[in-house]
């Protein structure tokens, strides 16, 4: 392992310099080898369906698992949506001169040597591994033991076109030892590796934030709460809670709890209970709700809960800074959602709630790197430092400062 | 220890909202308050003072702990320099609308609870103190044993200013517990505390980087080169590595090897012997060094260490390439220097060495916040991720997205 990640390393200068145009040229060779070698991929990813089938995994993990003419097709193209991105390394951040008339620039530059560590779906392998190349990253990559065979094949179709570019395979290449003592290993070797992505699970997350030296940008889980104020627009309020929570339930920007504002629960919380209904949301109101409309008593626990799944909190408020108090307590910091037309109120709620992203008038589902803009997503930070919310590109970069002189010493 | 973060924790929002206005009159406060306090103070210090003189420490030692009517005037400048600078809070560092016509702006926040663990001079405690209160953040300071009592009373008089402005003196305090068994719980409580920034011995770092679960800000150490290329004006070249060693060797940003291109070798490096003999620098050279001017013969641990004395190793080498090799073995990626006239490699050195701060034709000394233009300064990190050399208020901040929507949902 220690010889492996020193090679890593070693050859993370050389992707570190390449220019903008052989990273693109070299990203869209890799979508035609990943096309020109659909036929080995698919009998590997057989293999991964195989055992997955005699092993009994439910017919959803086989179809995330499954890798078919379409779905290599598609990978492909993800990696030459990358290629088309603007170029991350270099950009000047800021600039100016100092006192000693130095000009002083801050330019962003490849983190390093990146480990991501992740789980079924394959196509990770290859679009992780491209987001790391383009932002002049060396990738070291920890696929789930349910898509073994698969991530191999991409990995070593991948590591054919960097050597085929008189580039080290290394630069995108599989931890070799994907076992929980390789992982455990990986973690402890902040000598060669500059962040580790846990993508996954929330128990695999929590065990390599508290054992890992090397720093740990997390996709932790989202507990996000929409709060409609009493001078909230009806039908935005229904529109953006419905799409909140019932869009997508299972992803970590779906809304877990609705915090209404006391003074329009009456008026509003059939209309939502009625909106609801047809989603078929099964929803768990406190005491103050429950006088309005009948419905399961919200407790404690749920108020910490993550659903990932069709039901919904309401809590009644009697003021914003309620609202505030409760999202602060409950909240994961993740992103959050103020209705209403008052201006001062959005003002107050958006300065006030600290979270990746705080919306006034939107569904929080708009938490995404692509929805941002920032093309392909290497995920959703829910770190307070290095990355923030939605990562792209830009976000697998840091900075150095350039300073020009003309012969400058300190006095 | 975990009430006492649990407050500081519930604090952090107080802080985190303050005006500017409100920031910089509570800071002039402190100022005035320490000015006020200084016979409370110098009567503290005076026991850390006995104790040291009964404790033998050296006079260097006792130097650095005094504090008189002089340096608490000093001290009390320092916040009153802190208060004057920019606002470092609610700078919009992008913003964009995007295709959903969302308007999405990506601003500074403070990072929330901020420990530093430090030594020595009293003085961190109200500089740092101040720095975390301006940027918005709760400061927990553990000083150093031997400023115990004077760390003491700069904590409680500037506590008193904040009490007396109704905010809870949580948002700036010492670590009740300041014993190993204090630090080694503090950096567990990830849940309370979002950065910890170690200054001081390479132990302590260590330990902290090995142990923490909270990101942790390095103050590390500096093994900086410079480079004279074979294209470098001799009097540039000479001044800056004069400067670079001599100006001050025992700090980060100091020189501990210079690099030489072989072409000019022996036409540079008599001079370069010389002006170093004037400076008492001791010289240890590779064994092609050693061909033109003889000088104690430097090994592969001599590159390797951090002198922080008078001391400097000198190198041969054949190219850029060689010196760029050398650096990337030896360095710390604190600071790097080339001193040349010639465009292409003077871009070719910036680019492809990767460290905080890369010069040309500068001397690696200007490594500071002060001089950088940031005030007053939290420390140089030789961390890649959130903050990368010096650092100043801003990183003392970091951020989140605000969302402005008319009602959209995601489809």
């Amino acid at each position: 392992m220690e010889s492996f990640l020193k090679d890593a390393k070693n050859s993370a200068h050389k992707v570190a310099t390449l220019t903008p145009k052989d990273k693109n040229r070299i990203l869209n060779d890799m979508a035609d080898a990943l096309v020109l070698n659909t036929k080995r991929i698919i009998t590997q990813n057989q293999k991964d369906l195989d055992f997955a089938k005699s092993n009994g995994l439910s017919s959803a993990m086989l179809d995330r698992l499954l890798l078919d003419e379409k779905r290599v097709n598609s990978m492909a193209n993800s990696l030459r949506e990358i290629a088309s991105l603007k170029e991350p390394v270099g950009r000047v951040l800021e600039g100016w001169i100092n006192e000693d008339n130095l000009r002083i620039e801050k330019v962003s530059v490849p983190i390093g040597v990146v480990a991501v560590i992740y789980e079924s779906r394959p196509n990770v392998t290859s679009d992780v591994g491209a987001l790391c190349f383009k932002s002049g990253n060396v990738a070291i990559l920890k696929g789930g033991k349910e898509a073994e065979y698969s991530n191999k094949i991409i990995a070593t179709i991948l590591g054919e076109v960097l050597e085929a570019n008189n580039l080290p395979k290394e630069i995108i290449s599989l931890l070799p030892d994907s076992s929980r003592e390789g992982v455990a290993k990986l973690i402890k070797m902040d000598k060669y590796v500059d962040l580790v992505v846990p993508r996954g699970g929330e128990e695999l997350i929590k065990y390599i934030s508290a054992n890992s030296t090397i720093p740990v940008v997390k996709h932790d889980k989202g507990l996000c709460h929409t709060y409609i104020h009493s001078d909230a627009d009806y039908k935005k309020a229904i529109d953006i809670s419905i799409n909140a929570k019932c869009h997508r339930p299972g992803v970590c920007n779906a809304m877990e709890t609705l915090i209404i504002d006391k003074k329009i629960a009456s008026d509003i919380l059939p209309k939502l209970a009625e909106a609801f209904g047809v989603q078929g949301t099964l929803l768990k109101g406190d005491s103050e709700v429950n006088e309005i409309v009948k419905m399961e008593l919200a407790t404690e626990a749920d108020f910490d809960t993550e659903y990932l799944a069709n039901t919904l909190n309401i809590k009644m408020v009697d003021s914003v800074d309620d609202a505030i108090a409760h999202i602060r307590r409950f909240g994961s910091a993740h992103s959050e959602a103020i209705v209403t037309e008052n201006y001062s109120v959005a003002e107050y709620f958006l300065n006030q709630v600290d979270a990746a992203c705080v919306y006034v008038n939107a569904s929080t589902r708009f938490t995404d790197g692509g929805v941002f803009g920032f093309g392909a997503e290497v995920g959703i930070s829910t770190n307070k430092l290095h990355a923030r919310g939605p990562m792209g590109i830009n976000e697998l970069t840091t900075y150095k400062y350039k300073i020009y002189g003309d012969g400058q010493i300190r006095a």
